[in-house]
């Protein structure tokens, strides 16, 4: 297979995350702003909403291999893959395009989301932080940076061992995946399980002028960036027993 | 492959839009309306009706390709495209007979789905629009405008990028993309994400004659037809872009 | 293929829907009876028992065919296949053992859905008709008769068209096909679509000693079989329509 | 095929099962304990939890064929079939290493989940066995018997007849299964249509140091034993017969 340009690995995790990020930030926004259709619509809906959001993010990302999570990007590094991507080999200039990729992509998924729910991101009474990023709803940093351990090493670690069961799927696996993370491990946390997911939208709630938003919590900030980090290093690690 | 009649892609698209308003307008009477088993059932169960109702219309709508939705045939014409489906190329004439189709199936499912709910419909004491077509909650011509823009780019882009990705799952993977759309885009303004899903079932609301049925709001009722076309242009000039 | 016979299309018919309705009561049994786990889980949750007992009926009964449904069966015959299943031809005689097979498969299950759910029946203190049969939620025989032949309508046509696109999912697309039909077109009479669903669970109802279990309603007890045989015959008619 | 060696079926269930009661457990923590992002989510929420820890479990045991469950083992035992999985004989032996992989990962999966809802469990003021392990909403030994044998018998049979079916699906027929069994049969005791589902955790509930945790209910235990496995080996019996 012919090689693959940075660019275009750049551009597809961009696009990919961004659409993640529109949908996934969607969602919650929809559940939790004033005035929405989907107002208290429960958790079940938010992890269909981030499971789609996934479905669709890989959809737009598949020149890349779509990881839109440098979780996974860095799972696969450690796993001993020798690409990416068809066509992508596993180099440090290629696992920072797709970092680099993955975050600029989520800073604008989480922009084109707060447009798209402007109206209501208006009318909210509270800080809207909790429809950007992730925060715990029981501080404790062992216990934060546990759960967002667990949740990715189960997301990396399963996508490892996608190869291992011949089917023709597509996205729709992963998909379902996320859904069962969410909702299974995603009551401490949120399950960020991504850094980009947290990051870029954080950034974003930084910088976009929204009313009353309130902060921006970066003390927390460092946890769903290092728990998924970790938890995707101990998946690689493990996909490499032989079972 | 053999060419395909206009009359066969005109009957395709109206069966297959037929279904899936029968099946959209359905889901939200049976949530919305009083004394239904579904009421109050949640924005979840509406999601997942409209997924599964564009899951039925396109089985439906197979020979012409199932669009039943003109935001599609927009798509498709400004990605470039050669042909609508196999066997029907890309023309004006083609082109406006799938959009007459879609918008006499839109008619005929709405009509259809508001004969399975009439007791129901009797038995309502407030207006009954919501039922047909869509909404704001917020009324802000830009951002409802845009919260349709955004909500058909996903859908109209994610389907011209279905074909990068080597699957066999039919209709499965549009389903779930609605599904995916609604629960995360569709908290401002109902995702009409599709002119002829909201311009059919209003043209419905305002000839039927249903008791009390309140006013059509034709001052809204562009929104629903220019936010989706818009979306659909950009997505077709985007999948243009090499990624 | 080998000629199937006839006992081994009654036992697979049998079989197949003892398990569909088994898993269908089950579900409502589990919504609706008092001290159950998914008590008042609502109408998304009734959707999605009543497909995915579906989805195992129709595994149980795969040497059939899995008609597990009569409407399914006429829809058939009706459409002008020459076969209801590989090996099985379409005559007086094979009809009529599909239909009993499913009549005694549906009051088999029946039972033992009741069986499962034995304390909690015990426990109930009002009529308990509702989680064998369906009855409409305004009576009106007219309306009650043309939601019963709508929704059946859709589930056959569509069956009959599943062979128009060429997928490998097995039961999953009549799965999500009746979910769907639930949420969309349910609300009125509680989707019967299926006169042996209806009529099987009636009369083990109607003999078993339920305590305190109330009527069971014969005198509304033809509609959901004339509705669902009207709409499977319209169904069967429009499928030879070329489109 | 190569021969498996039992070291890789031991350490293939153990992984696969882990997963299975990591993601089972803690939706069931979720939706119980206090200040949880899922509380109160409701019982599809938790169906649909189960039913994708066992998508994520298969994918996990791929290596011997992922039955993650005695009940599964037991009934193929039954069924007379001659392997496991690819290159695994059913013998004495091979028996009993699926067995012990499942124990021991079932009891690594609940502790896992006990220590990612760490600060949740802490904060429950009610016994919370109910997160670990099954029990009845009403006892009644033969009605809880009888729930937990139909419920695995449904399991076990269809699984038996997934081979009838030629799809390619991997882990989502059991998956969606299982969602179906959940909705439809486990309102009387919880489903745990598998023994080491039920008493792995138990054990972990037993030597972990929860605070106020409350018994762990022994002289109950024993039902979620019997009765899956009673439940196997009828599926596995029934699935002799030609139907």
């Amino acid at each position: 297979m012919d090689e693959i340009s940075l660019w275009t690995v750049f551009g597809s995790e961009v696009v990919g995350t961004a659409i993640l990020l529109l949908l996934g930030i969607g969602v919650v926004a929809n559940v939790v702003l004033p005035q929405t259709l989907g107002n208290g619509g429960g958790w079940l809906l938010i992890n269909f909403g981030w499971g789609l959001a996934v479905f669709a993010g890989v959809f737009a990302g598949a020149s890349s291999g779509a990881h839109i999570n440098p979780a996974v990007t860095l799972g696969l590094a450690v796993s001993g893959t020798a690409e990416y991507a068809p066509g992508v080999p596993v180099t440090l200039a290629t696992s920072l395009v797709y970092v680099a990729g993955q975050l600029v992509g989520a800073f604008l998924g989480a922009v084109l989301a707060w447009l798209t729910y402007r109206s209501h991101y208006d009318a909210a009474t509270e800080p809207v932080l909790g429809t950007f990023s992730t925060g715990p709803t029981i501080r404790s940093i062992p216990n934060n940076v546990l759960a967002e351990v667990v949740g990715t090493f189960v997301l990396v670690y399963i996508i490892l061992r996608f190869g291992d069961t011949p089917i023709q799927l597509g996205p729709l696996p992963v998909a379902l995946l996320v859904v069962g993370i969410g909702a299974s491990l995603g009551g401490p946390t949120g399950y960020a399980i991504n850094p980009a997911r947290d990051l870029g939208p954080r950034i974003a709630h930084a910088v976009l002028p929204i009313r009353g938003k309130g902060g921006s919590d970066w003390g927390y900030s460092w946890v769903p960036v290092v728990g998924p980090l970790l938890g995707a290093v101990l998946a690689g690690l493990f996909s490499r027993v032989p079972i």
